[in-house]
């Protein structure tokens, strides 16, 4: 697969469901991307990322997509809430043509494939389960694959707005800011799905452990994963835990996240086709 | 049915297919509450207009809706353009129960019925036919009544914002801004739908129309339909006719009349729980 | 000063310079508004929020506030930034009529004195000092007095949105998330400043801080701050310590707050005029 | 200056107040740029445009534009009404560099001049005369030059959305949706500004009137203007004339033509910088 000098590309191929168990992952791939600090703004830093996305993004659909299949994109998150609004975002910078072939296939470029898109909002605000809105879609309108993008809770602070982690055993229960309860893949969906996700958020849980941890080394204390749990409950009890932390930037991170993101997908659904052809088709 | 001083409220009850085929209707009850010009802030004109509404609906639900059946709200038109907002935004204001329910009954007051809520999007955007995605939610979901909100395309620019279409026979393709092409109602989803309606803006021709109508007649000219049209399309040709008329305030209006309708729906749907419990509910 | 059963109100007059140092404020008047925890959205709770606040608004602006005195409103902060919008969202709910005054004074309701609002953005979207804008309208625009509103920094995450904090003696500069340079203040503007800030978001060095804290004294160990300090560096380093915690509900508790907000300031600055009438000048 | 196959380029040059008269304008530059019909998606075109509208601004405004100058960008209209908020969205797309100086400037590339920017919102929302916030922010900054950039309202839809029209004698009041009274020039604000408008809606009269005169030539029916206007208040009175003509693809051509805007006029203002190290600078 492509390399890069810039980037970090990490793969594994997980083959066996005992090698998985290992890793608490279920067998196929994880590639994950990792952009150097900072400079996720710097254009030809985001086009080589765009190129090493789709690139993977091939190589990982090869496998059971043909020329013409139709795709399904899935947005998840909330839109109302910045720092769970890629999935939303991915979805509205993404081209859509399925509804072209249907009603003005003359407006097409030869070799598009048919796309469609949905984000479906949150379990909190629609009382429903995410699979209950997709697999009915994917029921009705029957795409050859899903590709869900969604935010990631990181462990560390300095992942945020800079890595991207694929993966095409779907979206599992948790993985994401949503809580979603129900995973997203082939056994639910009867469809292969290739998760994408971009951590976003850190808990305040999780830094003010890490800087307790931090602080026992530094000062030859003991740490205590009890005591410190105990310890940052009292803190952080108020809000019952949604606490979480963002850098004040977060709002363009997701945009520019969520433009990698869409570009990079279309440039692997649409081999043949130009970029600026691709945006004529982009709202 | 309620009557009210301000409001005018206008009831048609088409009984046969012989009868509807008339008015060009399918058979069922057809509201329209019409509020005086300009006045929809008045807070006291709005509580007015929410109870018309909770009373007629309870009304036109009461045949095939028990107390506790679920009940799917659904929000038709495209978030991103303000004039075809109405529907998402009402949406985002309605009191959403499902999933307490299913993880948190303890939550609930007694007697709230199960709502959910879903806003499609529109076909240009997604891709897909917004029946794919209802009737998938409504066979995955099954509830017992579906609400569908829409804005209208009016006739009249004075109908704008101050007028509630009401009707149990469900949304039928083209009549809102969206231009659905399946209609949702009974015979598709396989439940009943409730359709409300409000104008949100007149297309350009429609008032460059009456303008000449009114011309003819104060010219004592003779008002010539072709020739209209064919004037009328030179001026409008450019954006090949989606050029519509809306007032500076209708950002205003959209969110007024999503509250109105969140709040009219809500108490017809929970109808022994008071304002302000329900708020508690509601994002 | 108006009391309350459910509110926690705290008021503070340092009378002299020297007393002032003490506690590190200028002489004034400085009010705490506290509300019990998560019950915000209660609209009951709500209305004697408004009350207190316009009570001791009004008791503040008495020295110096005829009837009909002009009175600027500033809104600070970021209006791209959730939690930094209180400001810009504060200007957006309130009434403004001004301009009613010098093009319909027939449009206002008797003892309907002159008001105006600016949200002037934050330097590193303007390029411009808050002072440079502001001191420039109120030179032009010559109000009797400004009240500025502002996001807070807390120092506990259980004061993030449901605390209001009032002062005679402006703006300080740092004390709000956009590191207003200048003051502003009754020195700097010619005018007395009223200032209004609200906690909305809180450090995310703060928890961990506070974190290490509780746990060395329930390990009992012994807290060396700038050990502490060190241990959280290496946690937060990578966003330059731009890094912030909030809640999950931050968006719906900004635009809450900045209602609460608009209709104390409102019922303080138009003592005569009822709540309804009031909204009819609201956007 | 510049030419270019596919735009139409016009520019007239007023040069005495007599000239100034016959055509409605005072004395100084006019320029207009005009896309071919529905292609400005088309990313060579944008470009194409960009250049233009950068080599015509640096001529306009070489007379009194230093390399060094500060420039002060103002973004008129309400962010609030789509169609009329082409300018906050073009000072949103800025580069502003002005703090740089202050604060870092070892953060700048060489030969980066100061730029601020301010969109000061409207009348009916502020309670404050653009003159009186702008003439505040020019004296206490100091900028060698005013950059204002507006809505208009088209006489032809067609216009909308394809054409920029700049001028070296400021904006004038009623040009904009804005009704802004007092107008932004030389004299009132004492440095030069340059005018930057784009057409983004159409009156409802107007294309009424329009089809009404077409309908009398193509009926050989005598046009009369005051039986026209008679004609079209009946359709139109409802909001009291506000009622306003757009495309459905407002939305996208106000950020489309905003982002072209800031591209070009940045251009202009640092020429030696290339394009994607301003994007660095750009929110």
């Amino acid at each position: 697969m492509e390399n890069s000098k810039r980037l970090q590309i990490n793969i594994i191929t997980v083959t066996t469901p005992e090698a998985g168990e290992k890793i608490g992952k279920p067998p196929g791939n994880y590639i994950t991307i990792q952009a150097p600090p900072l400079q996720v703004n710097d254009p030809e830093l985001q086009e080589e990322i765009i190129k090493v996305l789709s690139k993977n993004l091939r190589t990982v659909t090869a496998p059971f997509l043909k020329p013409n299949d139709p795709v399904l994109l899935v947005g998840l998150g909330n839109r109302h809430a910045v720092a769970d609004s890629l999935g939303p975002k991915f979805i509205e910078y993404s081209p859509i043509t399925r509804h072209y072939h249907q009603y003005v296939p003359e407006a097409l470029v030869q070799g598009m494939r048919p796309t469609s898109g949905i984000a479906p909002g949150v379990l909190g605000i629609t009382g429903l389960e995410t699979l209950e809105i997709i697999k009915g879609v994917v029921e009705k309108t029957k795409p050859a694959l899903v590709i869900a993008v969604d935010s990631l809770v990181a462990q560390q602070t300095e992942r945020i707005g800079r890595s991207i982690q694929i993966s095409d055993t779907g979206i599992h229960p948790g993985s994401g800011i949503g809580n979603a309860r129900h995973p997203l893949n082939k056994y639910t969906l009867g469809v292969p799905v290739i998760a994408i996700g971009c951590p976003t958020i850190v808990n305040a849980a999780t830094i003010s452990n890490q800087s307790i941890q931090n602080f026992c080394s530094n000062s030859a204390y003991a740490y205590d994963e009890a005591a410190a749990m105990k310890s940052i409950k009292t803190v952080l009890a108020y809000f019952g835990g949604s606490l979480s932390v963002t850098p004040k930037e977060i709002d363009e991170i997701i945009k520019n996240t969520a433009k990698i993101l869409a570009r990079g997908v279309a440039a692997a659904l649409f081999p043949h086709i130009g970029q600026k052809q691709l945006e004529l088709y982009t709202v």
